[in-house]
């Protein structure tokens, strides 16, 4: 047998992972630099921790994980301690803050985007590495804050386009769902206040008579044919009936009713009251900043208010069905998490969009249109011991459409093997090339050059009756002396609005 | 004995992993779109490949590695595949490239931006997170797609503002050093190619004087008293004076004498006249790129022409000597690595930029200037029972200063503890606060504000003879109406230039 050959490496993304295209990418830069925007003018400014942090400064945060560091990609260090890559901002945050405690002005107002990654089972729309952005005061004790952060991300669905009454930022508090978790008996019992919170947070999933059963007996879930029963919390009827209650059209009345007079369920209720009465102060009404006591947050560190904005226009999901977009983010306070580190207690509340998932609403509303750009300017290669005069070309058409606080105007030499010359034309149709130009051995020898317009050429083709009309038409295409090279192509431009569209974007 | 309380966690960054600070950040900003606009006036577009790759995807690349994945970060998948963070930005862009060969317009010209990791140990100024940002052209066969890469350098250090003079793009082509080794008798002796070609890269270091000594028996290190020994390539003397000639004024003669008539390395230096000759067409001289043939990369993928990217103006190291800032990056050609993963040759070349050490040389040449930000405004809390009033007037404020496409103009609630006032205006100093908004209950029956101005108010305070006259003067304090009280901010910003400060951010 002939020895074998060594295999060829596979090219292929890692599972979990994707790759991001150009439109993507101006996209997002574009969404970012909106939310940076509003949180500046909030006071916020940015910080950056690195990807990595030990593994015990991390903690055990991560919601539905059962094991510790269960969802973390983790990896020892050389000096045997362990290291861990982020799964959220907040965790790095905490650290940095409690590091530098004495260096930083408090209240410590910052944001910071950046990608956190969770080792879980990707599947389809869940990704192992994805991009937060989030918002944070650290060291700032009142719930005038948490109503502040709510009023901030207000802000920033407007400035993003998303209307008033296509979303609104849901707000509860922890303290009220843990007062009804210790006024029905569970105090102390964690398993079953984790299964009570779990079965909430399914109302907009399975309406309120799938958590009836979730808080009950269990629940047999017969979509896909698969039969998996979720054992539920094992409430009586009418402690049910009670906990249900924070679903009604008025929670927050619900819930006085139900279970007022536990001291835990009122100062939850006094603090979002207080929520209520700044952020209507300030002028966000019911539309944008709704108090509603059914709002579960995952995250076992929050220790008060939540929060969470939602969209509430409908798309299709996988399965075809019309379904709320739903939540883009969420927070709250944590009080804990920075006096992990340190001896004194510092308060802290936050917010944190999920980034990825709120340009796909944008997308779906149609607000991330106008981030189309318009290709380079092509030189064509028609003699290729002639390339230096080409990038010569180049150079100066670079130079003369380019200059400091204007939007790029790409202009480049083809630098593939140009031999077919269709090739090129193919090339410059592909990168969406506004302008190409041309100059063969007879063009150079008369001191001129040909400038064609793609686009133009486009419709002119259309039009042409025949090939031979078309060569004599040369659709779109001029010949203008070497001098006037600039101000041809600046005319093309400015007819094709090539420079405008990418100043959108 | 009692019982040991649970140990607190240490807030301390992972070894060789920083933190970043908002000026930090803002300054890497301005220099990102800096490059990214050069960029995008060469055609080329952004694109984004994930942290993680895998392991065999990512190839044994790494400078200086002698065991195969030094240097790099790895971990075990649950499906017992090896994944690791990139190192590079190359490697996974030929990965891109190739599980995407159909669908990408070639020549495909991109660039990105984004931190890699190498696994090694820590030091001053080591750091194992650092960010790189690319360009590449991948499917483009010839040498003048190297001398495009040169001039495009060129032009981002201008469009940086490092002026003609403080830099230089020097060129060389691996073919050179090859030929030159083959020449010499060393074709096919992997480690002592290796040998020479380190030895080379310490001429900056240790003069002709050192590399001598390396090309021979080997080098003694008396610096530190340390006394380690290099062993060297064991060149015979008359070997070692051809070698050197590379590092004649004009190498390019140099090498020509020494080794001219040898196939490789007068392959070699033919494509190097031409990248001189393109260059030079298009108007760039040797002061801005320089053909010499003793660079060396180190990278082992780099198959023609490399690059390296020097500054010429001089730092003081960390022991106090005079140096050359030197290198800020680098590329070359790499035509193997696409085609790794396919049946076709796929020829390729790109030049990558250490951002960081970019940004260091930037912040020494006084070019990141202009970027500090004013403070924000901060509306104090006189009266904790009024804090829904002090919100409503922030955001009447934030809503009159910003607008879109104005930098942002920040305005706060104070959210610390709101007891002692002092600590406010502690606050709202170190922030680099202009305006501070005070409203007690006199003022407030009166239907007035205080609007103070912190930098007049320093000033004034420093001129006040004593505690009573500073009183007196309120120290750039003015009361105004309610109704005036947007128009009275303004008016300060304005005298103190804060928006147009921002402005330059």
């Amino acid at each position: 047998m002939a020895p074998k050959k060594p295999a060829r490496v596979k090219a292929r993304q890692p599972r979990g992972f994707v790759d991001r295209s150009a439109a993507d990418l101006y996209a997002q830069d574009r969404m970012l630099a909106t939310i940076r925007h509003v949180y500046e003018t909030w006071g916020f400014e940015p910080v950056e921790t690195p990807f990595f942090e030990y593994t015990d400064a991390l903690g055990k945060f991560l919601p539905d994980s059962d094991r510790p560091n269960e969802g973390v990609f983790s990896l020892q260090d050389d000096d045997e301690e362990w290291l861990s890559l982020r799964y959220d901002l907040t965790a790095p945050l905490a650290r940095h803050v409690a590091e530098n405690f004495e260096d930083l002005p408090k209240p410590y107002r910052s944001y910071r985007a950046g990608y956190v990654f969770r080792n879980e089972k990707p599947g389809p729309g869940r990704f192992r590495q994805f991009m937060q952005f989030d918002a944070d005061i650290v060291g700032a004790p009142n719930v005038s804050a948490d109503a502040e952060m709510a009023m901030m991300m207000a802000d920033t669905m407007e400035a993003l386009g998303i209307a008033r009454g296509q979303y609104v930022i849901r707000v509860n508090n922890r303290k009220v769902l843990d007062g009804i978790l210790d006024a029905i008996g569970l105090e102390g019992d964690q398993g079953r206040r984790l299964t009570v919170l779990r079965a909430l947070d399914k109302f907009d999933k399975f309406g309120a008579d799938g958590v009836r059963l979730l808080l009950g007996a269990g629940r047999l879930d017969e979509s896909g044919g698969k039969g998996d029963f979720t054992k539920g919390a094992e409430l009586a009827d009418d402690v049910i009936a009670r906990v249900l209650r924070i679903f009604d059209a008025d929670g927050l009345a619900g819930v006085g009713a139900a279970f007022g007079g536990h001291a835990g369920v009122d100062a939850g209720l006094e603090e979002l009251s207080q929520i209520e009465r700044f952020a209507r102060t300030a002028g966000y009404e019911a539309d944008r900043i709704r108090i509603d006591p059914s709002v579960v947050r995952g995250l076992e560190y929050y220790t008060g208010p939540v929060f969470e904005a939602e969209l509430l226009f409908d798309v299709v999901n996988e399965k075809g069905q019309k379904v709320q977009f739903g939540s883009v983010g969420g927070g709250g306070r944590y009080d804990g998490l920075v006096s992990r580190f340190l001896a004194t207690p510092v308060p802290a509340t936050g917010f944190s969009i999920g980034v990825s998932r709120l340009q796909s609403a944008l997308k779906n509303l149609g607000r991330l249109e106008g981030g189309a750009r318009s290709g380079p300017v092509v030189v064509t290669v028609m003699d290729r011991d002639r390339m230096a005069d080409y990038q010569a070309m180049a150079t100066k058409l670079r130079a003369a459409l380019n200059g400091p606080g204007r939007p790029p105007v790409p202009v480049e030499v083809f630098q593939g093997n140009p031999k077919q010359f269709g090739k090129q034309l193919q090339y410059a149709n592909r990168r969406g090339a506004p302008v190409v130009v041309i100059q063969g051995g007879d063009e150079k020898a008369a001191g001129k050059v040909q400038v064609k317009d793609l686009a133009l050429g486009k419709e002119l083709s259309a039009d042409a009756r025949d090939n031979a009309e078309w060569r004599e038409m040369r659709a779109g295409q001029e010949l203008v002396d070497e001098a006037d090279l600039v101000a041809a192509v600046e005319a093309i431009l400015r007819r094709t609005g090539a420079p405008a569209r990418r100043a959108e974007g």
